[in-house]
């Protein structure tokens, strides 16, 4: 027998449970995906000849799941290929260091959604290993090379409905209009982390290309949030339907005026402190925040509580986004109040809607949960980065669906860079709620069409709720 | 098949567990109820003629459980008559509401709690929804219209051994003799949080209250503290075995008495700030557990981390027990270190006994289940508010149970306002035990005969045991 | 049928689950013991004719597992012989106290633990009770005199293949190399928590005897350090291949050479406070790092987050090891940055190899799998203390595995001072790791021969390579 996924893949054994976990994940077998929230390059989508030029890649430069495991066990990330250009490594050795190790993916998220990607979508048929690493590099370059594995028409394959892509504010949109242009639903949104956080090594820069994108000169904290306002109609117009911030710290709160033009001044000379860095940022979410309730309706994400760049020698080395952000506790409960009793309650208007991901699991019952299960405004976000796994995701429902409920959550999202591995993301979610709803099911606690019901808008129909997402159809 | 709870409601579906939980569960059957804490206002069963006016009363506008999630799918609260007079909503279109919303309830505790009741206690066969909302209330009413549905009688019917209230130092205990008078078992529980949290907004009311009944002036901390002794007292004679406090900090520390003086003084002259009285609320806690420990022996409750009413908008307009109460860290290891260091230690006398409740999760395994596994007085409250939940229990024993033992925990309380669910939270309670310790019997862990032995002292004996309450024979 | 632990002991019900669970554990039962951290003294293994003298002594007095819980339940320690010199109390009555109070331990990793040894080591057919505690204590005597049950026979009898005892710095190796010399494996862990605690009551002392062995007068921090630094060699040179720390917080981070000095001179003056005293613990635990990483690569074992002697009047009264450590939060990712920093990255030579221990589970899908599963030098410690326990067993596992895999961890250790429950213990992680792969191969989530490879590294192979332990043929 193969290396394979079965039918019954991540189910219980027990028969019962297994077969109501076949029945209510085989109704989702016919709906398109939502991809409410990722970073696939809109690129890929914008040019109808675009191709992933070989396996390496397509599955390993790029993704930090991948390589983050690999440099633990002792490989250095140059050898394979990350953050070094094109032309500067082998991509075959990368590759055969790749499957030599591929033992350490055994039961992992990332071992689940590739043996998933390679045995479905490339007919591999052997785990990778030492022996056929070649072999399978190959046969994954052969398929690369043919039309039917261009991103435009794994698009169409995978059933992808709408794919959410992650943008600077200064970013240029013209390759999401490229693709909608086309009938490929590629929707930008609007991410001003950058531009918010002012002591990042590449904020004036980043500051001078909103400057020329919007043709303004920005001086003073002011000119930064009208710039930004504008760009948000912008976003808006690209078909964005939500923003994306992530912070060290659960602290959004406003400063008085005078005390935002000074610290934006400190920033502006180089001569901010971190404390009031912080402070400057908590009242820029605020601000963005207000702009979401009274102004534009986007849907604000907060994605908080993670220590980025911990390993400060590879930073310096190599970059960013290395795989060593590591989370730390945060205190959502009196971090958001400023915020929820500014644009909370129905009776201040209508609430402002916020999807809250935390990679701190402690906060779901402590108080994720009974805020979202309060707050009108408020929904949990799918398990995110380190939680996107089988037992991740079981542990996520446990922790929310008993005082959150389901209805206060926003389904899913991939989060992903590598745009192949999408059905499989999906796949794994789609299966673990069949089978976590299948075990209510019979235990009594759920009808089997209550199971149903919930099967379907966690398999589709809450992500699309959540980020007001509007059917369209698909393209053919 | 209509809608009901069949016999191995909530079991596992492996033969072997079902089997052995379900004779587990079976030995509870003839068990009375013990309720050692609840907010079941005492008032009920004061009055033989005392009955429920309406299914909306009974079910709806006192139950925080229930409003919460429909106000946080956004139904305003005032349409369901919470906070508004009877006479200023209409109980019908509340119960309509309702209804067509029970699908919220799916899989949560709310909703197996109203299964239970609404199919054991009034007959109902089909889940509630906008077709059959009328036709159910009609059925509700019709039953409490009777003489089976008084509360007196409902006590009867529950096998009610004892019920504990939640009260405050000035309130008039006549309804609990009243009660028991009558040879029911309701006894009050010392709550002095309101006298003791100096700025909440009726505080100088309520201490005016206490001097009434006391006929004391008081002028100064000893003044409160010498009141609060006497009402102590007056509690125990009228059959109190407890108190019970709620805090947003664990801190419960001793001040010199100038210092005391000095904070009281400013708070009865409104000038205390926030950081003063939570010191001074430190110190009123230890003595309070001072008088528990040296004077009059009632056990100490403590509920502590919470903040309350999160959402301001809300309370300013319906006021507290909207649902908007949320949990936040805290820190019981160091937090209880002077408590426990003056009245922990069996060679200081008596230890002070104690039962802890928790909404942070985390503090189990790290904190409490070490603490309850030392100290003589110590024992761990049951899953409370947001975890007296399928999972939130079984998460709770697995916490619990290893290095605390089952011996040094409570057993379970409903904490609930809500009457006639009393039956329906100890079902739920006990089936998941009993499921619990069925699983360990198949494991090996637990041999037959222990896991009986833990499962009568669970469903009953715990509770009688922390709680101090001999028993009673029932009222016939 | 007696009491027993049957061939199925610890798996699930399930068949399927059970039949592989049985397979895998199998496998392990050829395979020795590595017992890479834990509390033996190691003059059990030094004389040939050590024995041990009574049931009291092997399963009561020492372990505070066991006396931990009697305490709970209000039991004087005293009476167990606890913290008594021998003589002073009677050992048959403190076992039968423990014999009538064994149902305490049902369910709990100390039931399982003793069970496993009263059964296999000394043929007790029957659960400890009054009835039959004089008849267990003496079937137990009757083997404690003969020379099957001497440490050594019973080191050779469990198939250890080495033992690490924990010793301070100033402690006399001799007894190791008298073991080592008659072939039994002991190595010793350096552990300088006494002399790096400048507040405990005995650092004086400390110190004296460490100027004594090291023949050297330590006046400055720096003659300190450079004592220890020779201690290592010493114990190096005696086999020892790790270090041990146990500090209350995670901070790890250098002061300038200056501040150092001042901070040791007040310590030696007596006029040090613990605010201070902590960050001259803090930056002795970083000089200790870096002779680690630079130096002679005793690989650094952190055990951190703990109120030790919580209860201070017990501790006044019988010292430490009462049972009353009590653990607290902690902030992994903020406190090992620095270190991470100075010594994480293979860019600045080989990184330093660390095995991180907490008692805040909370730590372990938030921080610790995340650090693991990116620093190369990054592995974490086994479930310890409060968690050796199968649910704490298998938290760790679902925690861990996904994020960090199990190829960062460093398997199994028992960490006990009683010698003889050294199999039992591994057992029951044997068991409990082989029904936690079973089960993943019965949801597809591991392929058979991977769930082999990964039981075979968890019982023994880790443990090796996470401790630098070289294979040594064992005694015959």
């Amino acid at each position: 027998m193969g290396w394979e996924a079965p039918e019954t893949f991540l189910f219980d054994p027990e028969p019962d449970i297994r077969a109501t976990a076949l029945e209510l994940y085989w109704q989702t077998h016919e709906l398109g995906i939502i991809s409410p929230h990722g970073h696939v390059p809109p690129g890929l989508l914008a040019n109808p000849q675009a191709q992933f030029s070989h396996p390496t890649e397509l599955l390993i430069r790029h993704d930090h799941y991948v390589f983050r495991l690999l440099y633990s066990q002792g490989i250095a990330l140059e050898s394979l290929g990350v953050g070094v250009p094109e032309g500067e490594y082998d991509p075959l050795e990368a590759w055969d260091i790749f499957c030599q190790h591929f033992y350490l993916f055994d039961g992992t998220p990332t071992g689940l959604w590739l043996r998933l990607e390679l045995t479905r979508l490339f007919g591999v048929s052997e785990k990778p290993s030492a022996r056929n690493a070649r072999a399978i590099y190959e046969q994954i370059q052969a398929a690369l090379d043919t039309p039917a594995f261009t991103p435009r028409a794994l698009f169409k394959k995978f059933k992808v409905e709408v794919l959410a892509t992650t943008d600077a504010p200064e970013d240029d949109l013209s390759p999401h209009l490229r693709a909608q242009r086309d009938g490929y639903r590629v929707i930008p949104t609007f991410r001003p982390d950058g531009l918010l956080q002012v002591l990042r090594p590449d904020w004036k820069e980043r500051l001078a290309r909103l400057e020329a994108v919007t043709n303004r000169s920005i001086e003073r904290y002011r000119d930064l949030l009208e710039a930004l306002q504008e760009r948000r109609q912008a976003f808006k117009k690209a078909g964005a339907t939500a923003t994306d911030h992530s912070a060290a710290q659960v602290r959004i709160e406003p400063l008085p005026e005078a005390e935002v033009e000074r610290l934006f001044a400190l920033a502006l000379k180089g001569e901010i402190n971190p404390e009031e860095a912080e402070r400057l940022e908590a009242h820029a979410l605020f601000d963005q925040a207000r702009l979401s309730a009274e102004e534009d309706g986007l849907v604000m994400q907060l994605h908080l509580g993670v220590t980025r760049n911990h390993n400060r020698a590879l930073y310096a080395r190599l970059g960013g986004d290395m795989g060593a952000d590591i989370p730390h506790a945060v205190d959502w409960t009196r971090g958001l109040q400023p915020l929820l009793n500014a644009f909370g309650d129905p009776s201040q208007g209508k609430p402002l809607e916020m999807i809250l991901f935390t990679l701190d699991e402690s906060t779901y019952t402590r108080e994720l949960a009974p805020l979202a299960g309060h707050y009108p405004g408020v929904r949990l976000g799918a398990p995110w980065w380190y939680f996107d796994s089988v037992l991740g995701i079981e542990r996520y429902l446990d922790a929310v669906s008993e005082t959150a409920t389901l209805h206060n959550t926003a389904g899913f999202n991939d989060d992903t860079r590598a745009f192949a591995s999408i059905p499989a993301r999906h796949e794994v979610w789609r299966r673990v709620v069949a089978n976590w709803l299948s075990r209510k099911v019979h235990r009594g606690i759920l009808e089997l069409e209550e199971a149903h019901r919930l099967m379907r808008l966690s398999a589709h129909d809450l992500a699309a709720q959540a980020y007001r997402l509007k059917p369209t159809p698909q393209p053919s």
